[in-house]
């Protein structure tokens, strides 16, 4: 017994945080407490996370459940990460289209990519969806996965967000990034179910939410297994395979994870099925929606925006007991680095 | 303090055979260790697998793996569990046909349908595999996906192996469950990766192997968001969405798991490309296929095989380094009902 009571004698100071998080330690006073979600304000919408995951997680309570069924998914744009001027990944687009125009002098006159080069968002919007997804073609396909995988993570290491400059995985939402620490903490495994693309995401997600590959779940083309110079590799094709939104979510969530979560989490009306397909469960679930009302800190925005459209999902939250967090008078602090 | 002491002293026995599990332990004298991988014989076959675990476990040894990476992935039929005299799914659905049949008396005179009624298994295989894909379609979707979780649940419970007359469920192979075991003890992360259908593995996976829902990748038809009596649903659509076998493995591995595997486990040439994906990896890696070679205790069949055929990846498997797997010599016990 030696060995191990000295390696406990070791373990420094008392398991206060541990406890703390894993029991969302509400009943101690809290001055004694490290307190959990500390860039929460103290309101209902952080008192009601606290009391779900307390009682998730009280071994005996009517409202427990067993670990390996305590699944969190949250949605990525304007949920986990800023998606406004535009979604992050359409940033990518954008300066992968500037990137690639030397190869491709015909784009000069070719729209929507004409537009893209000359500056011209709106042009690029005129084109419409088809627009969108013959660019997203364009710069997603025709490389194998690894090297997909090497272009990404290379335009996250120094692109900056257009309106605030800083590299776009720092305008990842730090009260979130602390709810999916204190899921985990309390044995909720977290997944993000997003409409964006699953291998652009998978590049920076264990770094941002501390959520590895296998745990998201997006939107996907197809890929086609082939030997090149004699070595098998994974050729991405330009066609789409899964689009991870709206109907598609659960459907996603069903394909990907094979189990029904418990908690989510979303902010537009792209997440509204499978907040009610989650939410219609005989058990214990929980569904919030981040609602973007912070102009000076963030953006302002719900039922016109272009991106992140949150309008049936607001006015069905209440009926639906779904949590609508007030980013302005919720949130402390919305960024790390803010 | 004291409450954690006491918990301590009453953890029961010296923590001999977790360690012996995670470090591979092969330098303790037999007669000290758990011995690991009890159900295989002392051949180089068992070696093999102890020493790649031990050195991708080694820190600060050339092979070693952080235990993020340590991805482990295993092909279920005829790999995990047997898939003769016929895939397991495929005895399901000849049951299914048999319990459906009264609300389908068109199937009486309607191929291959009446071959399964009358029992006709070479009547069936006539129809090819376009008559098996209609008998998958008649038997797999039309329901929910929680109407189907129950009807594969209901029929796992109590449906016989033709041969042996025990459940399915207890077809799985005993050293493979204590490989799977071994390689989580080591923290691998391990997952099915199966031409199978993925919501009919999924309902026995934890329990037979103790791998969970969102750790199965497979065959799927596609699903729809429904709203069936005021209640979201998912509806099984008679629509394959994806077939993961031969070049579909590495691909549903990228897109389900998003990270190369560094354990790979087959028995047949539909395994012979994610083998190749895996192995052609720069990092440590390891590729075993089990070949069938005990007529008496399971089968014995290879190259002419109709389920489970094993060619072209026999013939390359010495030299691509992957471990051939011999049932009757490496193998002190199959099943652990024998």
């Amino acid at each position: 017994m030696t060995l191990r009571m000295t390696r406990r004698t070791f373990v420094k100071g008392p398991p206060l945080v541990a406890a703390s998080l894993a029991t969302g330690a509400t009943d101690l006073p809290a001055a004694a407490q490290d307190r959990v979600l500390p860039s929460w304000n103290d309101t209902a919408a952080r008192q009601r996370i606290i009391d779900f995951i307390k009682a998730t997680t009280t071994d005996g309570g009517e409202g427990y459940v067993a670990p390996a069924d305590r699944i969190a998914i949250f949605d990525n744009d304007g949920t986990l990460w800023s998606e406004q001027p535009f979604y992050i990944q359409l940033g990518f687009m954008l300066d992968r289209v500037k990137t690639l125009a030397p190869e491709h002098p015909e784009w000069k006159t070719k729209e929507p990519f004409a537009s893209i080069l000359a500056g011209d968002l709106k042009g690029l919007a005129k084109g419409g969806e088809k627009g969108i997804v013959e660019v997203g073609m364009a710069t997603h396909a025709g490389m194998t996965t690894d090297e997909f995988n090497k272009i990404v993570t290379d335009w996250f290491a120094t692109a900056g967000h257009p309106k605030t400059g800083r590299l776009y995985t720092d305008m990842a939402y730090l009260p979130m990034r602390e709810l999916l620490d204190y899921l985990r903490a309390n044995d909720f495994k977290t997944y993000i179910v997003s409409g964006g693309g699953v291998e652009f995401m998978r590049t920076i997600t264990e770094k941002v939410y501390g959520i590895p590959p296998e745990q998201v779940v997006g939107s996907m083309i197809a890929t086609e297994y082939a030997i090149i110079d004699g070595l098998p590799v994974l050729r991405r094709l330009p066609k789409i395979d899964f689009v991870d939104d709206g109907p598609g979510k659960p459907a996603g969530i069903n394909k990907f994870i094979g189990r029904k979560p418990i908690f989510v989490a979303g902010n537009s009306d792209g997440d509204y099925e499978m907040m009610r397909w989650v939410t219609a469960a005989n058990g214990p679930n929980f569904a919030m929606l981040i609602h973007h009302t912070d102009g000076d800190r963030e953006y302002a925005y719900d039922r016109q925006s272009a991106f992140g459209k949150l309008d049936k999902a607001l006015d069905e939250a209440g009926r639906r007991n779904w949590l609508v967090v007030d980013m302005k008078s919720d949130w402390k602090k919305i960024f790390a680095l803010e």
